[in-house]
């Protein structure tokens, strides 16, 4: 697990079952490389499993989309009802089915729409459109995901970008975990300047 | 495989990769007991994987949602873009993940709004109500899904309903499998009252 | 789950571990939009494992017969040393590993003989034959199963008959679940008969 | 593999898809020990999947039965049609869920009864008494198989009897793979005594 | 289980999670059919998971080495640090992932050497050859095991033969469990002539 | 996919079957933001498989090791033999099961060692320590591995050192996934000192 200091700006990353596997750890692992500590939070403070999405290459009957497999388990640190926004520096938001229950949450909305006002850096890939979607943080603003999602963004009020990274004043979205470089690469960017 | 008869009504079952299994197969057998011909269409005629979606009972770690294992399979007898709405008598739309990637084929939404501005009778359970959405079919329309999808239901204009199945007009809907009995019952009540 | 009422008139589906999936979990659906409550029972009132069996299409190593992979689970709600032949209005058997074990409880053919000695309806599908064969209660009649259990329909004293599904009395079999469709329309029409 | 050579005995071992896997390689590695080629054959001289069947310990929900779980694959290395009972000098019959279908192949059936005609050593374990009971080997004999299968067993009119390993003149039965040991010392103890 | 007899001498068979499964199972049932009891050890006594390590044949995308897979449980009788070498005639090793913690444990690797310098006869295949290296019994000796161990072995000080089964003084060592036949041969009259 | 530049500096990644997920994919993903190109490397220009290896939480027999499960796959851009130090600004070993096979490929080693010689930094994280010591790079040097593989770095002649990240050099070496972020800062940080 990534070292952790009292003084270090702290980042929120929810976190549910089906939460995809890189989409999550890349970040999980590389904030604290640049002084941000990584807090996961989930509907509960209890460990959650993460999935594999990906097309079975070769297949012996084809997959359209990406077929669903058991990842690793990460354990939520903190529950979403006792989160405060102003604890964090901002906001990161991995894919995998998990965000399309995560974005029922009050308390995960309530947050999430904190940090947005408040300014704070936020990052979001794939499916955790669905969370900035229900928590109307998109609205009039430019944003991607991953293909089967671009619906999704434009329910939130967002204008659909068929790109690989999409950056909008202090949101930068991403397709996917192919994506991870560049993404992470914009918000660690974004929350630097944001000091 | 149910038997095939020329003059059969015929239900189109809009399938895709990671259809969910009950949510596909009850209605597969169910429609042709009372003399209406399933026809099982896809972006192309070829194979598809169906999924099964469970919480796992008793888990070692708990699921919040469902766990996704592998189906059967199921081929889809027609490509969409070979569909013509003036030949069926009504459309059944499973859930699972497949609605989620199915809902961007113009081909299955043109479909389905003919199939809804003819008049003729809709089922719909679980995520297969991302496709009425897209296709702009429930605007003002009670219904009901699983209650991770209500927000989809919602952005499509619809209200939903937190009841096992709801009707109006004639679009019934079910929240999942566990509600199999009562959707069909009244799905092949609207169809014998629409021939 | 189906509606329960207690004026329903109830069948008996034995389960245990291994039952197969859709043999099982589409009769559970179906015989309560009728208005017959299904009564699940097991060797204990407890959760049992179901299963799939489906013959891999394209395998990278073709397979004969079918593989076995996990299922939904089902609970049974009573177990067999507590069931009363004259509580139920018929009886519906499904397939899988499960009748192999199933057939040696003393309690499920004790009620399984009474339910066929007092002229109620049975149905019947894949090994669910080897459960009818141990009651005894197939001696003499016209049956179908899946061909590998055909000589456990004729080590009961049945007539094994290669068709889809085969009625002989108040006995109505069939093959498999692609058979699903027609077997319960014949069921049914039993149960109406017998009321 | 064991080695082969020409002038080396044979046993004939009979597997299919879902042969079990401790039944089937534990008897394949130790006959050649004592200068007994194994030749395994199958519907067709092609690879086939084994299985294990293992009762899960301490599982969530827990199994009455055995789970079944992929295997090793095996290839037959000839056809049943292709079998002449005198090219053996015994034969060897595992379990699984394979001699139920391979009950069914004439040939199959012609050279086990052949083999048992021309008094020559026969093992069997669990399952495999399906093949002995449709060749009609075990009419009048004591023989010991898994619980579940005793009926398979007294349906080809042999006498069942439960303890872990049953001789009756050339024919020798076990439970299953637990009982490897001493099926194995008593087959090669016929088998060479029949030389 | 094979039968146990106070007067049997005693073969240890050290086991731990991920040990091969076929490698150990087939031992396991050999050694009593000539009167040696198998003594299980493990880090504690407790159930241990086996695994099955096969390169998958004919894959969609090939495999360079084995892929693993859940294979049966097997129990440990016995913890290492309760283990005397005087109580056993000799010592079975498997394969499998587990040799590669097992050969940190001090009491295994204790009463390794113990039996190797009171000239009791050792056999090991494929991984377990990483026990012998690290209790330091194979300097100078040659040996076989998985090519993918040869460095293994080397690193052992003992000298790698590319050959199916290799004995030097009282130690045999196979490749893997496509040589259980020659190994358990050779091991077993080591034992006999030791006696 | 990480952006690819022709004037990058690159980084050989050697991979193969079962090279472990998050020991290869965060290095994947996080050298391409500081401008150094990924090159795979593996046995033949190929996909290959990793694999995930994880403690199970809470299992229901409890695991002293890592389980392995299915990972994502990942194509090696070009084969061992067509390698050239001189391409290279550095190279990174990621774990798994891998390294025990791929440590025997004369190509890679001789890269290895080239790579070494040239005093061009090298991180490793798990298993892959095998491949160094294999090459012979790590002799007389102090090192960190998962500490089931202490051997595998005693045995090359190094120091090892129970630490999560241990430097030498050029040479910085991690316990396993866990030390990503930290592994990284380090290899980083030599790779641009380097320059």
């Amino acid at each position: 697990m990534p070292c952790v200091n009292k003084n270090m700006p702290k980042i929120l990353m929810p976190i549910g079952d089906a939460s995809e596997t890189l989409d999550t750890f890349y970040a999980y692992y590389r904030l604290p490389e640049d002084g941000f500590e990584v807090v996961t939070a989930g509907p509960e403070a209890r460990l959650y499993h993460t999935v594999l999405h990906e097309i079975p290459p070769n297949a012996d009957v084809p997959w359209d989309i990406t077929q669903e497999r058991p990842g690793y388990h990460l354990k939520a640190s903190v529950a979403f009802r006792d989160l405060r926004a102003e604890d964090f520096a901002g906001m990161f938001i991995s894919g995998g089915r998990a965000p399309e229950y995560l974005r029922y949450d009050q308390h995960l909305l309530r947050v999430t729409r904190e940090i947005c006002s408040m300014k704070k850096p936020l990052a979001c890939l794939c499916h955790g459109i669905e969370i900035l979607s229900a928590a109307d943080c998109i609205r009039g603003k430019k944003v991607t995901t991953v293909p089967k999602c671009a619906l999704d963004a434009a329910q939130g009020g967002a204008v659909y970008v068929d790109a690989p990274v999409v950056a909008d004043g202090l949101i930068v979205t991403a397709r996917g975990y192919q994506d991870n470089t560049e993404l992470l690469r914009q918000f660690i960017a974004l929350l630097k300047k944001s000091k």
